[in-house]
C-alpha cells in the first residue's frame, strides 16, 4: 500500500474542497450572511491539506486496490469536512444529521433531513445544492482534469470514481478525458441555467437548481421542490435537462465530433427514451382521473417519470396519493436509473441490457448445449469478464437492498416506506413513498437508520465496489 | 423435435394422474361422497392418455430442450386436468379459480381462492392436499421411479423438474435416483403422519397434513390452518417436519448409506440451520409485547419461521399484525428460501452461498487483479458454469417478480401486497402480508392477476427455465 500517495492524493481533494467553498463564501458576501461558517471549515481543510500536498511522494504509483480505497477516503472526508459548514451555522446542529445531509448532496441523492428550507442563508443552501453539481461528475475526475501530474494512477481513480459497464475513456489521455467530461458538463448547466432565467427564475434560483438538475441531485430551495414555482415552462425545460444529464456523456463527447449519427444508434440511448416514453403514457393515463386534463397529467407524468429514473428527485406533485400502478413504475424506474456514464444512479440501462441478451444466451445455450453465443450490446462482443461483472453488480446490489430494508425495519415504518427509502438512497434519487411521501423528508428516522441511509448513499454512488474494498481486511493485508 | 416420444411422455404422466386420482375417489367412497368428480375425470384423462401410451415411438431418444418442454407440458396439463374435480363438484365452479388452486397445489404454493374450506367433501380437499404431495417432489421423478424403460432421456427430464445448483444424481442410474428419493419421501411422510396422530390429530387430518407438509404446500382443512387445532404438540411437530423436508434428501440418502457424518459437514445445511436460528431469535423478541409469553412467543415464531422459510405457507397467527422488523425478515426468508434437492421452493440456499462466494471472489480479483480465485461449496470447486447460471438464475428471478408485482399492481391493492403476494407465488410459500394477510387469500385478485400469479407458481417451481423454453419461439424452430 502505497501510504504516501494516497496521503497526498487526499491532501489535494482536501485542498480542492476548501477552494470549492469559496463560492459559498462568496455568495455569503453577496447576500450579506454570515460567512464564519464556511471561513472556520476553509480554515480547518487548509491546515490538514497543504502539508499533505507539500509532501509530495516520489513514488506515485498506486495500483487498483489503492485507487479504491483512495476515492472511497475521499468521498468519506469530503462529506465528514463539508458538514460543517451546516453545523456551524447552525442550521443542522447534529452532526449525524448534516453528514446524511451532505452526502445526500455529493451523492447526488437529494434526500433531506429538512423538513422546511425556506428561511435558511442562502449561502448555505448554495453549498447544499453546489454539493450535487461537484459530487455528480465526480470530485477526483475534477481533481484529474486539474492536476497536470495526473499519470499512470489516473486510470485507477477514475475506474473507481466512474464505474458501469461501458469504458470510460474517451481519449487516450485520461486527464483529457475528464477535461471533456467536465467541460460538456458545465456547458450543459450553463444552458439550463439561461434557459431558467428565460422561464421567468430569479437568479439565484436558476443556479441552484441547474446545479441540483445537472448532478441529478434533486435538493430544492423551496420547501415544496420545483411543484413552489408554479411554472409550468420551467418544470418542462427542468425534465428535459434531467433526460439529458441522465445520457452517457460519452455521446455528447460523439455529437461534438461530428458522429451525431452514431450517438443516435446507441442501444442504450434508444431503451434510455423508449422506457421512459412508455413510462409516461402509462403513468398519464393512471393519473389522469386525478388531475382532469391531459396536458397537465402528461407535464405531471413526464417530470415525474423523468426526475425518478434519471434519479434527481425533484417533486412537482405528490406522487405518494398516486395509483399503485403509477407508484409501482415510479419503484421500478428508481431501480432501472438511468444510463451509464451520465451523472444518474441507479442499476444503469447499459448494465440492464448486458444481464438481459446474458438470460437470452444462457437460454440458448441451455436449449443447445454446443451453439455458441455471445452477448452483443451496439454490435460489439460484451467480454465474460464484463457480463460476470454486471451479474455480480446484481447480486451486491440486491444484497445491500436487502440488507439496508431489514435494518432500517427497526423504526417500525411501513415495508413501502422501507423499501423505497432504501431503493431511494441506494439508486441516488431523494424522495420514497409511504411514510415519507414524495415531499417528505428522511427526519423522521432513528439515528441509526440515517447512519445505514448515508452509507447506503455512498455504496450506490460509487457503486459498491471502493466501500467493499475500503471495509474489507483483505485489502490491507500486505501480499 | 421428437414429437412421438413427447406425446408418449405426456400420455404417460396422464396415465400416472388418472391412477393418482383413484386415492380421492376411494375416499369419496369411504366417506359415502359424490364420486363422480373423479370418474370423469378419470375417464377424460384415460380416453386421452391410452392411445398416447400404447403407440410407443420407436425412437425415444430426445435432447435438452424436449426434456424442458416435456416438463413444462406436463404441468400444465396435470394442473388443466386436475383442476376438473374443483369443477364438476361445484366447489370451485369458475375454471380460472380451479386452475389456480390446482397449480397453486401441485407446485406446493398453498395460495388459495377459498375463503373458507371447512364444510366442502372431504374427498376434494383430500386431493387438493394429495395435490402438494405429488408436486412436492415431481410427478416426471415419479414416472421415472416406477417406468422399467426410463434410458437415457431420464436425465433430461430429472434435470428439467428437479433443477438447481446441485448434481441430481445420487446413484449413477436415474431410475435408482427417482425410486430412493420416492422411498425417504414416503417414509419422512409416513413418520409424520404417525406423530400427528399421536398428539391427537384426526386420521383424516394427519393424513392431509403429513402430505401438505411434506410437499412444503400448507394447504389445511380447517379455515384457520393450523392454528384452528389449537395443539401446541402438533405444531411442534409439523415445524421440525417443516424443516426436514426443507433439506436436501442427497442428506437423507447419505445418512442412510452410514455417511451421516459427510451430511453433518454440509455448509447449505450450517446456513440453513444457523438462519432458522437467528430468525426465529429476532422474531421471538420482536413479537414478545404481543404474546407476552416466552414459551409461546418462541414457539409461535419458530412455526412460522419454518414455515415460510420452507415455503410451506403453514400459519398458526395473523403474522399481518406483527412488528414490521419480523414482517420483513418473514419476507427475506420468503426469498431464501430452503435448501435445494428439496422439497422447498425459494432461491435455495445453496444457490445464495455460490452468489455469495461469487462476489467475494469478485471482490478479491479487483484487488489483486492476478490472483486467482475459485469458488468452493464443501471443500469442492464450483464451475464457472454453475456460478453462471446462479448469477442468470438471479436475474430471471428479479426480472419475474418486477414484471408480476407491475402486472398485479394493476388492480390496486397495496405495494406491501402485490409484492409478498408475487413473492409468495414465485417461491411457491402461500401466504402474504398487506391486504391478503396472513390467513387471507388470493380471491380479491382480478382474473387477469390470477392467470399472471398461476403463471408465476409454476415458473417458480420449475425454475423458469423449462417454462421460459416452453415459451420461447427459438426452442421450437428446426436446428
Amino acid at each position: 500500500m502505497n501510504y504516501r500517495m494516497l496521503r497526498y492524493l487526499l491532501g489535494c481533494i482536501l485542498l480542492i474542497e476548501a477552494i470549492l467553498l469559496l463560492l459559498p463564501l462568496a455568495t455569503a458576501m453577496i447576500y450579506k450572511e454570515d460567512i464564519l461558517p464556511f471561513v472556520y471549515t476553509i480554515c480547518i481543510l487548509l491546515v490538514i491539506s497543504v502539508p499533505c500536498v507539500l509532501l509530495k511522494p516520489k513514488n506515485t504509483h498506486i495500483y487498483a486496490r489503492e485507487g479504491f480505497i483512495c476515492v472511497s477516503a475521499a468521498w468519506i472526508l469530503l462529506s465528514v469536512f463539508g458538514a460543517l459548514p451546516f453545523v456551524f451555522s447552525g442550521v443542522i446542529p447534529n452532526f449525524i444529521d448534516a453528514l446524511f445531509e451532505t452526502v445526500s448532496g455529493f451523492t447526488t441523492t437529494g434526500a433531506s433531513i429538512l423538513t422546511a428550507v425556506e428561511g435558511f442563508p442562502r449561502s448555505i443552501l448554495f453549498w447544499r445544492s453546489f454539493t450535487h453539481w461537484v459530487g455528480g461528475m465526480g470530485v477526483l475526475v475534477f481533481m484529474l482534469a486539474i492536476l497536470p501530474s495526473a499519470g499512470g494512477e489516473a486510470i485507477h481513480l477514475m475506474r473507481a470514481e466512474v464505474p458501469g459497464p461501458t469504458k470510460g475513456k474517451l481519449v487516450p489521455k485520461m486527464r483529457q478525458t475528464a477535461l471533456i467530461l467536465y467541460g460538456i458538463y458545465i456547458v450543459l448547466t450553463c444552458i439550463e441555467f439561461i434557459a431558467l432565467l428565460l422561464c421567468g427564475f430569479p437568479l439565484y434560483d436558476s443556479i441552484v437548481t441547474s446545479f441540483a438538475t445537472a448532478g441529478t441531485g434533486g435538493f430544492s430551495v423551496l420547501n415544496n421542490s420545483i411543484a413552489g414555482y408554479a411554472n409550468p415552462a420551467a418544470e418542462w425545460v427542468i425534465a428535459v435537462f434531467m433526460i439529458l444529464f441522465g445520457i452517457n456523456f460519452n455521446l455528447f463527447f460523439l455529437v461534438l465530433i461530428g458522429k451525431a449519427k452514431e450517438a443516435l444508434k446507441s442501444e442504450e440511448l434508444k431503451v434510455y427514451l423508449g422506457v421512459i416514453a412508455v413510462s409516461v403514457v402509462v403513468v398519464s393515463l393512471n393519473i389522469f382521473h386525478l388531475i382532469g386534463n391531459l396536458g397537465d397529467s402528461v407535464r405531471t407524468a413526464f417530470f415525474q417519470v423523468a426526475s425518478i429514473m434519471t434519479t434527481t428527485g425533484f417533486v412537482t406533485v405528490e406522487f405518494n396519493d398516486w395509483p399503485v400502478l403509477s407508484k409501482t413504475i415510479l419503484t421500478l424506474l428508481m431501480i432501472i436509473g438511468a444510463c451509464a456514464g451520465s451523472t444518474a444512479g441507479g442499476l444503469k440501462i447499459s448494465r440492464i441490457l448486458i444481464l438481459f441478451k446474458n438470460i437470452f444466451r444462457e437460454i440458448k445455450h441451455m436449449i443447445r448445449p454446443r451453439s455458441v453465443n455471445v452477448v452483443r450490446v451496439d454490435g460489439e462482443v460484451i467480454s465474460d469478464e464484463t457480463v460476470r461483472s454486471a451479474t455480480g453488480y446484481l447480486t451486491v446490489y440486491m444484497l445491500a437492498i436487502v440488507i439496508c430494508v431489514v435494518l432500517i425495519s427497526i423504526d417500525g415504518y411501513s415495508m413501502e416506506t422501507n423499501i423505497t427509502a432504501t431503493l431511494s438512497c441506494i439508486n441516488n434519487i431523494g424522495p420514497a413513498l409511504g411514510d415519507l411521501g414524495a415531499m417528505g423528508n428522511f427526519s423522521v428516522f432513528s439515528p441509526f437508520s440515517k447512519v445505514v441511509l448515508t452509507l447506503a448513499m455512498l455504496l450506490g454512488r460509487l457503486e459498491f465496489v471502493p466501500m467493499i474494498v475500503f471495509f474489507s481486511p483483505y485489502a490491507w493485508k500486505k501480499r
